[in-house]
């Protein structure tokens, strides 16, 4: 069993660490959701050595460590509840030094505490891309954006963050340090434990700084917002995109109409793309080097699809403001979702081709259990849907409190059905443990259950994420 | 302790298995550069089910259990010798079978025992690439190859086997199959269990078929070698063509003179290139999409290298038989090096910026030891170069015997004291677990040890491999 952090507990650590670690703001405790409600002492560390001092005296107290990033998670992995030993909330804030820069290897090495926006920044400033990005991006951190194995809208291209991270080094359970910050693009030296940290949730250790994959800036792009028939002319218009662009295709999006309704239901402003707000449309980005043309290849793509009957309609961009006005629609839907408020929000992925399957099917499945409103939109060239379901107009979503484990039930047998994921980007937390329990392969758990045990005998690193235990 | 196969052992398994799973056959013994001996008794299964039920003989016997893919392994992972108990060698040859073909996902679900070659092929019949390519291509296998995470020539622009593959199915050591063969590009649900098994070696468990990603076929590639004034300038250009051609660069080899001189001196034939074979060159690919002229790009590429003074001479293949030309030059250099015969052969990675200084550095570093040869060279983009060091002319590798691990520990001190890796692409196997007990992080081998025990209790997994236990 784990011990709360006491009164002695938190003398000895202050008498050990400079008083700037010790925070006391309500903010550590809660989450963007408001599903859950924290506790614990917070301590802010401004190095590797601290870090690695609070989480030995953690384990010698057996007091649980809670990392905390930039706290934008949404399944509850940053917060211990108040039905829990009070723990130590390790905020990694303070830790945001950009400790080396190697513009001809294409990387930088960052801490754990860094803002998504200003690596991007600084990779801008060395004339490179750091290609994460994401809604939240102005305050997740990266040591979070890893732990998580945060995907985004560039995913398609560029692969989520573990895809960005050569090395990482982190503290481990035991408070020991796990130097491997390697700028190598190949080092087949052992077992690849950068890519098990990556996605652990903090349940394994502490990731405390990373070296960064950067890649070239696209010289000449191109966005695109185009009608199509449905999901399936979705696909096929992505697949057709492929075998003109190549890797180019910095992003593919899926927009419902439901997304347009709500933000012109909650007041959301945004220039119309078109008169007639479509079903489903599609924001397409490209980013392409010297001597390419982006914009005619949208617009040679656009001609052919319209002549396939795939789209119907199209806008692309002819200048920068145009294009950020396209991308605003998009980065607008998350905020209208929650200004008109969820009965259940769920981040699924699937195997393509079985998209448009799951979303014909999906309507009936939701029909069946109430009046209930979908916007199912997000990140199409991945596979990776955000797929939330609202009440009608006018109710609140607390009205169906009772129906919200049955329609995530509806949801996700469906989307597991498929060969899919209930959860393929924003993690397990301590959302998602019992759908693990439920849809997660036995053998995939006992495994995990032991690497666990193995590296984390006391179960203090982030007790009750991931596993639930 | 592990117990040798018996008799009885050999009777029950021979009971429990269709007897076309045997084999009676010394190469499974021998491995490519001929140091180390093997035995065992070979088991070649056709189903994972049949490699759980050896597994699980195996475990309840505690009968050690070697994988087998393609022998191709240059680190004697595959190899256990005579004096450690007789081991079930678990060949996965007949275990050959494409399970599933999925071109709109851009996916095909292989099994371990696949010929790399024969996947390259299928996907070519799809109308895609499986972009991974390496000079065993014709021999190994799947399950190898990602059981040791293998790089080639295409890892600078498509990543290493770890990037190819989207989930494995596995066998772990107490015969439990780990159903993890997933087409979803995003799947945060819980710890990264396909990429601790990818790069493993087959020390924690047996992958038995994998999901692989599928990429676009290039539609217009382009072929040169350049000659470049030293490695510096080898990586400006580099650089530039980064800036020029994007994600575009296939391949950025470097090749070495000795690499000419050893061809002739051994008799393999090639076309030469240029009239005075240069002491540093590299040879380039360029795969592009529609409308693009990758040729162009090259001869921009050279004139622009030309002004500068990074490049003197250069051919561009204006066909594809040219085109297999020089990649007959590249591909030949493992065979002239193996025909002169290395004292010590080294598979080492750098930090791009450090390439040249290590180059240099080098040279004073092996004439120190002895009048030796060296042939750098390798995928440069990667910053992974073989550095093979060869006796002088005239001389056998084996009167320096007693130099060898003299040469490796300058190499790899050298290496290591950039930051680089001792093993960039070939693994540890049983050659190199000393090494990473000298290099390694203290607090990674530790973590390594914490997980294999937890794995697999009884070490029968490829005992000696990895961790040298």
């Amino acid at each position: 069993m784990l011990n709360p952090v006491t009164p002695e507990f938190e003398a000895r650590l202050r008498a050990q660490l400079p008083p700037a670690c010790f925070r006391d703001d309500a903010r550590f405790f809660e989450e963007p959701r408001r599903k859950w409600q924290g506790h614990g002492l917070v301590v802010a560390p401004d190095s590797t050595e601290d870090v690695s001092a609070i989480v030995r005296a953690c384990a010698a107290a057996r007091v649980a460590v809670v990392p905390y990033s930039g706290g934008t998670g949404l399944v509850g992995g940053q917060i211990v509840t108040q039905d829990q030993p009070r723990p130590v909330v390790l905020a990694l804030e303070r830790m945001n030094r950009i400790r080396s820069r190697h513009p001809q290897e294409n990387v930088l090495v960052a801490e754990a505490g860094c803002i998504l926006a200003d690596v991007q920044r600084i990779a801008g400033d060395m004339d490179r891309l750091f290609p994460l990005s994401l809604t939240s991006e102005g305050s997740a951190r990266i040591g979070g954006l890893l732990s998580t194995n945060a995907g985004g809208i560039n995913t398609l291209r560029y692969g989520t963050a573990r895809a960005q991270c050569l090395g990482v080094e982190a503290v481990m359970p035991d408070g020991s340090v796990l130097h491997g910050l390697t700028r190598l693009r190949k080092d087949n030296t052992g077992y690849d434990l950068r890519d098990l940290l990556i996605g652990a949730e903090g349940s394994l250790g502490v990731i405390t700084a990373s070296a960064l994959r950067l890649v070239p800036r696209p010289v000449a792009t191109a966005t695109a917002l185009m009608v199509v028939r449905d999901p399936d002319a979705a696909l096929t218009l992505l697949s057709r995109l492929g075998e003109k662009a190549g890797e180019s295709i910095s992003a593919f999006e899926l927009l419902h109409g439901t997304g347009f309704a709500f933000m012109d239901e909650t007041g959301i402003a945004y220039r119309r793309p078109f008169d007639h707000l479509p079903d489903w449309s599609v924001l397409i980005e490209l980013g392409m080097g010297e001597g390419q043309d982006p914009r005619a290849l949208l617009q040679d793509l656009f001609t052919e699809a319209h002549g396939l009957g795939l789209v119907s309609d199209g806008v692309i961009a002819a200048s920068g403001a145009q294009s950020a006005e396209l991308w605003r629609i998009r980065e607008s839907i998350p905020a209208a979702n929650a200004r008109v408020g969820a009965i259940s929000s769920h981040d699924v992925a699937l195997p393509l081709s079985a998209i448009p399957e799951f979303i014909a099917r999906g309507v009936g499945a939701i029909a069946a259990i109430g009046p209930f409103r979908v916007n199912a939109f997000g990140h199409l060239g991945d596979g990776n849907l955000h797929y939330n379901v609202f009440p009608p107009r006018g109710q609140s979503p607390r009205d169906f409190d009772a129906l919200r484990p049955v329609v995530m039930r509806a949801v996700h047998d469906l989307v597991m059905g498929y060969g899919g994921s209930f959860s393929a980007e924003h993690g397990l937390g301590r959302l998602k443990p019992p759908e693990l329990e439920r849809y997660g392969d036995p053998t995939k758990r006992a495994v995990m259950r032991a690497i666990k045990s193995a590296l984390d005998p006391l179960g203090i690193m982030n007790p009750g994420a991931v596993l639930g235990v």
